[in-house]
């Protein structure tokens, strides 16, 4: 059973900082092997690459060729039925129109002193997408990856996916086509990662990394960070139900286990103003995992992190929510909307009694690539400006410069940094 | 003598190509001094603080008090003279001027199948600001790390900064209530890195932690990454100067030497389509040299690290500086506006000749922290939305979920995952 709180209990306070403070990852220590790894792939190249990929993947890309070429996504896109495919291209649409939103504006200001000043937004050049191969390959997260690089203006999107055994996943490649990836590899591991940070005879290096992969894939994104940008490090899925006694307890048992089934470490828990309900939805959750294919996990997970918390309130909801900054909210309540604008530490919020959050994951539009373990409070989730980078402008004239520069002047010398005091003063002794 | 290249010589490409890549950071290895240090606070709280600050600081915090309190910042108010008073307030009042208009929008839209999509931005909770002690303290660096926070509504500013043999900055303690710092504390090293990520006693926790230091606290920074949010670990400063021959080469000469005198790890490069010009520059250096306080450093910054490359025309100028992707880039050319436009990646870009960097690290406005170390090709300088964060919304009714729905399922249940496919249905099936 997943452990139980009520606010109005004794032990509350400790038993809520003890949830909060959970750990469920299990970090394998690989930084040794990756850091080997890496070295190799720029000492050896392509070689190296080959080699690895041999040895880990169990096929020959000297044969295959690392490339996957036009054909071979071709012949991928043709073997899926078209449900399928329209499902993809729904999914795509809507993800690229939301992102199309979030493209940021550039400014420019004459102020009051004489001085031009500006920001501006450019896309990176090179991304690389990391999609994971066999049973963890899901084309929802090219999507989700790939779209945002394209619509903030990448030219070059590159996707790397081992394909063990020489199989490619035809779904993989279809989501690859769908969201305009310009260039695909069937490399994976440590491998794959050095090759897109550092260069390889065959691929040219690119300026960014992202995307989702094992123990071996977030130690090397780690390694090479600094030399190109990485996107965050995800942990196990989460979900947090706030839901009052007014939905049916299979709908938000079920959405509990929608996270659950994802990975044993991912963790569910319902909020909720009425124990007796609270009750109907544990019950739920049994019935459920009864005919559920993946219910193994989904049940260890649910016993092992799940937990339901009775509130005497919906008013002690906000702080609490706050508190575990979810990756995912659901809000299954009257006036989902008024609760909403109440909490601020989220990766993304679904709001009402229709929106369970497996819609997100899949077609609302906005990217289901979101911040956990609780780094919501400080991080987001994966955005167009992701691929993005700003530059700012300043432009004086003489009489700006003379405007200000008596201030940097004093603030210079005060520093101690008299060449930075000098590069304005002598343009102002020459007006 | 700095390098010298030029665009039309044999060998330039791979001369060019070695500059690119030249390494001038020296990674000390203090990971497991930091490590040890962490977990000595994490377990030992304020009294390991304590002992620390004895240990490294050479004074009692156990007599002070961890807290510089209001009358002490005061004082040091009081102690600073007028004008030193008075630059720091009209810089402070230009980077919050320019950084309230990078305040980001919301936005929501209802988008045609029926779903209401939405995006929201909050502030963070609580950031800290590492402030150095001793002769790197600038005062400029906490106006530029605390006014962007204060702009984006954080409403914990946390400022630690280490006081050596108890002796406080007076600069860094007006300039921090200048900036509107909520909460000061005696604090330095990895231990105040700890203190703020994992709160003692005395200290609550904070969610993000900014601001310069040395290899311990770049280290600790590391280390606590994930736990808190970190801003990117700055490398030695570097400037990129292109001047045509119009210029007045004592002034381009000063400008490279404003950032060789940072340290002698910090590299300046000088591109000018006109040889002559290129030689009054360099000698013209030298003059500047014989007067400078800091002649030392910046001689062997620009000895070692510096750079001079001449064009055969300016249009090459472009495709060089992304190559390079500078810290800082003065354009001192005829045109800057239309060179600027073509240039893609620079941390921040000084239009004309009586822009000098300078202006910009003291009083024009944008940020002065900035990406070095060619990360200029993905991340960006400190900017407002450092400091919040983003929320996606979704809101689905039965007729939208039902637009969108089956999609969602088609997929959920390509990718195995049937608790999400399941998740839709049940609602499908209700209506």
């Amino acid at each position: 059973m997943p452990r139980r709180l009520a606010t109005g209990e004794a032990g509350f306070a400790a038993a809520f900082e003890d949830l909060v403070n959970s750990k469920r990852e299990t970090e394998t220590e690989v930084g040794d092997v990756v850091a080997a790894i890496i070295a190799a792939v720029i000492e050896g190249g392509d070689s190296a690459l080959i080699g690895y990929t041999r040895r880990f993947d169990r096929f020959d890309p000297a044969e295959t060729g690392l490339a996957i070429g036009a054909a071979e996504i071709e012949a991928a896109v043709a073997r899926i039925d078209p449900e399928t495919r329209a499902a993809l291209e729904l999914a795509a649409e809507r993800i690229e129109s939301f992102h199309a939103r979030q493209l940021p504006t550039d400014f420019e200001i004459n102020d009051p002193a004489g001085l031009r000043l500006g920001l501006r937004w450019t896309s990176i050049d090179a991304v690389g997408l990391y999609v994971p191969g066999g049973t963890a390959a899901y084309p929802s997260s090219v999507l989700m990856n790939a779209l945002p690089a394209k619509v903030a203006g990448v030219s070059r999107r590159v996707m790397v996916v081992p394909t063990p055994d020489g199989v490619v996943n035809d779904l993989v490649l279809a989501a690859a086509r769908i969201a305009g990836i310009t260039e695909i590899w069937r490399i994976g591991g440590a491998q794959a990662v050095a090759a897109l940070a550092y260069g390889t005879e065959s691929i040219a290096k690119v300026d960014k990394i992202v995307g989702p992969g094992n123990a071996y894939v977030a130690a090397a994104k780690r390694h090479v960070f600094g030399k190109v940008g990485i996107d965050s490090i995800a942990g196990p899925s989460e979900i947090l139900v706030v839901a009052d006694a007014q939905n049916d307890p299979s709908w938000i048992a079920i959405d509990l286990l929608s996270q659950a089934e994802h990975d044993t470490a991912a963790q569910a828990i319902l909020i909720t103003d009425d124990a007796d309900f609270a009750d109907a939805v544990v019950a739920s959750v049994e019935d459920h995992l009864a005919t559920l294919p993946r219910a193994e996990i989904a049940a260890e997970s649910w016993r092992a992190h799940g937990a339901v918390i009775v509130v005497g309130s919906m008013e002690e909801v906000p702080t609490l929510v706050d508190r575990l900054a979810p990756e995912h909210l659901e809000l299954a309540v009257e006036d989902p909307d008024a609760l909403s604008n109440r909490i601020r530490h989220a990766g993304a919020i679904f709001l009402g009694r229709f929106t369970p959050e497996a819609v997100g994951d899949y077609v609302a539009g906005p990217n289901h690539v979101l911040p956990t373990a609780r780094t919501a409070r400080f991080s987001s989730g994966l955005g167009v400006i992701d691929f993005m980078k700003r530059t700012t402008t300043v432009a004086a004239d003489a009489d700006g410069l003379g405007a200000v520069g008596p201030a940097a002047i004093r603030l210079a010398e005060t520093e101690g940094l008299d060449a930075h005091a000098r590069s304005i003063a002598v343009r102002l002794n020459r007006r």
